[in-house]
């Protein structure tokens, strides 16, 4: 079997080796002539997949370690009978881990007590679940808004919006829609963001444009700026609004889902789609090629602090928003060109997640706390 | 025998208890009534101690855990054949802690490149005997102005200021002083200051009035911004220069010294003295009552990184100087008064030392840079 991959989609090599022979390629010039005699074609979102790409060839199975298919032709797809599949969800837990760095910053920096305090969170997809599952088990006190999903037999707890308005931390997972009965543009607008109370802690990691930035603006003002601000996402990126950049706690430039083992995940969801079109069975071994171990593989930790401290201490030693943030604030004072948000995107030092992690010597309520939190 | 410690002393009761009867007092209010029938006085810098507390009294030994001494009147204790013992140096290891973690924190988010260049020292007391021994280890090229050390017989590779000024990195641990053949008030001037070259970094976590910060500010704008500033120590603090606060990297409030391990080897060298003039052996296994494990006592590291990529994120788990600075930015946006920085010292949430940490697995080379650094 002859499989043609991206040469940029982590570990595809060693991982689909076990299947048939592998091509790497330079995924944003691939042609047709490229992909005539091939089997599998893996791709990353720099290559468009339609049919002008595929017309002709012996291509029948088509894998995107992404989690949007926005460069992929579905219909066409479709109509060929080609298989494909892409990775939804494979960096939920990198922006899970990006909400608690986000409030370990706040607690460490500004004392800003979270855990405990009601949690509101909006949009229960792939990553409203995963951080929805961590503050769950951390025993907090969690509302969930999704509109779309609250008719499911989910055992999540449903509420209202105006109610997530009322909690002490607010973190947004909602796509970016302008249609149908419930669009996300601007959805957090003047009205919404004036019953907020001073206090509260907003991180914003789905999409740009769901919060009213010129709204969000004037509400820090009301609040004499007693409001904590996580954003990952802005209106209009690559060129945000550089007054919110000067007002918000955090500001990092769309990266909370950019950790080594999420890329690595998304080339092992394809994987197993393939073995499963294949009807081979999954080699469970071979998750040890494709997710890399991190750079810390435990901590020992003897000392006893208050959970929220612990895991201050231990979420930053692994990754910290905070550095993410420096690292926007320098390039934009260095240069003011409209690229620096992209350039920050591609030469991002890639992180790693908690889940790489296992703490060992805790006493066992502090390490619930932190397995909670994606710890091992 | 009858000793009477600070109640704030960190573990004085523990420690002195095997000498004799201990009993805690509030160092700030202590008065010669209550130390009448004492032998041993142990205080902190909060208690001045002088003929009007200790005339009349039995103490024989006073020991001070701080490396200052200016609240004891030495001349009088001198003239009562009252032993005396501080304790110098005990927070070096802290502070050539502060250093790293100041250029990790400029590695990090500016990639500022340090090990392997030229580093100029200025002051070989404690703490520049402590800074020069770790860069030594690690390979840098390290030079050293002092003009009070630069005759004895130290193996230090002593240079002239002009030739400090030339380096990549300058770390200044010299005491404040106005008179003398080398006071140092001042001495990084306006003409000092426009010999630097772009790109150096300057952490300055001796004493303020050193440098002269409005040349620094001018200097600043020479180099277009491109000089890296960590201070701790600042002019006329605790009223600090806020436009100086802005334009530098990292601002902390005198705190370098400030680890949860230093104050206690303070206590520690208090009662090596008092052992020694008490002409007993001093029992090795008490410092496993006197220095305190750290919350983290040991990292497996799996991954292998760059040297200085390596150190950046171990000494980052440890201790973050932003996250210092963040804290003294955020205390100042919100209250304007004096004594915010006083208040900062006050509620230092205590660090601890980079030596209380073991880190294993990795390779050799690694594994030396990282004891360099001060890792066990
Ligand atoms: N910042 C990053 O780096 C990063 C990383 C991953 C995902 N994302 C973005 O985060 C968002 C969520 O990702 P996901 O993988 O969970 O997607 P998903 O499609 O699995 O989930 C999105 C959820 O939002 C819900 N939703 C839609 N309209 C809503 C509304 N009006 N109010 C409340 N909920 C609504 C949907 O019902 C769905 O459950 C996406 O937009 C994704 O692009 C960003
Ligand atoms: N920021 C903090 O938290 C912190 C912590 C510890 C010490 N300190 C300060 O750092 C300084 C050094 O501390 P130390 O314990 O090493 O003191 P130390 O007395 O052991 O050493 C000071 C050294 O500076 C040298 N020196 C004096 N004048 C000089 C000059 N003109 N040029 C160059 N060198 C000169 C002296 O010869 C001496 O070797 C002190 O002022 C101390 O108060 C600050």
């Amino acid at each position: 079997m002859k499989i043609i991959a991206d040469e940029n989609m982590p570990n595809a090599k060693t991982l689909f080796s076990h299947l048939g022979e592998v091509a790497l390629v330079n995924g944003r010039t691939l042609t047709n002539e490229q992909v005539k005699d091939a089997d599998v074609l893996l791709v990353r979102s720099v290559t468009k997949v339609s049919k002008s790409l595929l017309e002709g060839s012996s291509v029948r199975f088509v894998g995107s370690a992404t989690i949007g298919v926005d460069h992929i032709d579905l219909d066409y797809l479709k109509d060929a009978n080609i298989e494909f599949s892409s990775a939804p969800g494979c960096n939920a837990e990198a922006v899970a881990d990006y909400v608690f760095s986000g409030l370990s910053y706040l607690y460490m920096t500004k004392n800003v007590q979270w855990l405990g305090k009601k949690i509101g969170i909006i949009g229960y997809g792939n990553v409203g679940k995963a951080v929805y599952a961590r503050f769950v088990k951390m025993g907090c006190h969690v509302c969930v808004y999704d509109p779309f999903e609250e008719d499911s037999a989910l055992s999540a707890n449903f509420v209202s919006l105006e109610e997530i308005l009322t909690c002490d931390v607010i973190s947004l997972h909602a796509p970016l829609t302008q249609d149908g009965d419930y669009p996300t543009k601007g959805m957090l607008g003047e009205n919404e963001l004036s019953k907020l109370s001073a206090g509260v802690a907003i991180i914003s990691a789905g999409r740009g444009g769901v919060i009213d930035e010129c709204a969000l603006i004037k509400n820090h003002q009301r609040l004499e700026g007693d409001i904590h601000l996580v954003l990952d996402v802005w209106d209009n990126e690559p060129v945000i609004n550089q007054k919110l950049v000067s007002i918000v706690d955090i500001a990092t430039p769309h990266i909370a889902g950019y950790s080594k083992q999420g890329r690595e995940k998304g080339t092992w969801m394809v994987y197993q789609a393939l073995c499963q079109y294949l009807k081979l069975d999954i080699v469970d071994t071979n998750i040890n090629d494709a997710i890399s171990a991190g750079c810390f593989s435990s901590f020992d930790v003897v000392v006893d602090f208050p959970h929220e401290e612990m895991l201050a201490r231990c979420i930053h030693a692994i990754y910290d928003v905070a550095r993410d943030d420096a690292r926007l604030r320098y390039k934009y004072r260095e240069n003011k060109e409209n690229n620096v948000f992209d350039w920050l995107r591609k030469h991002y030092v890639e992180r790693d997640e908690l889940n790489t992690c296992t703490i060992s010597k805790l006493n066992s309520s502090a390490l619930t706390i932190l397995s909670a939190a994606g710890f091992r």
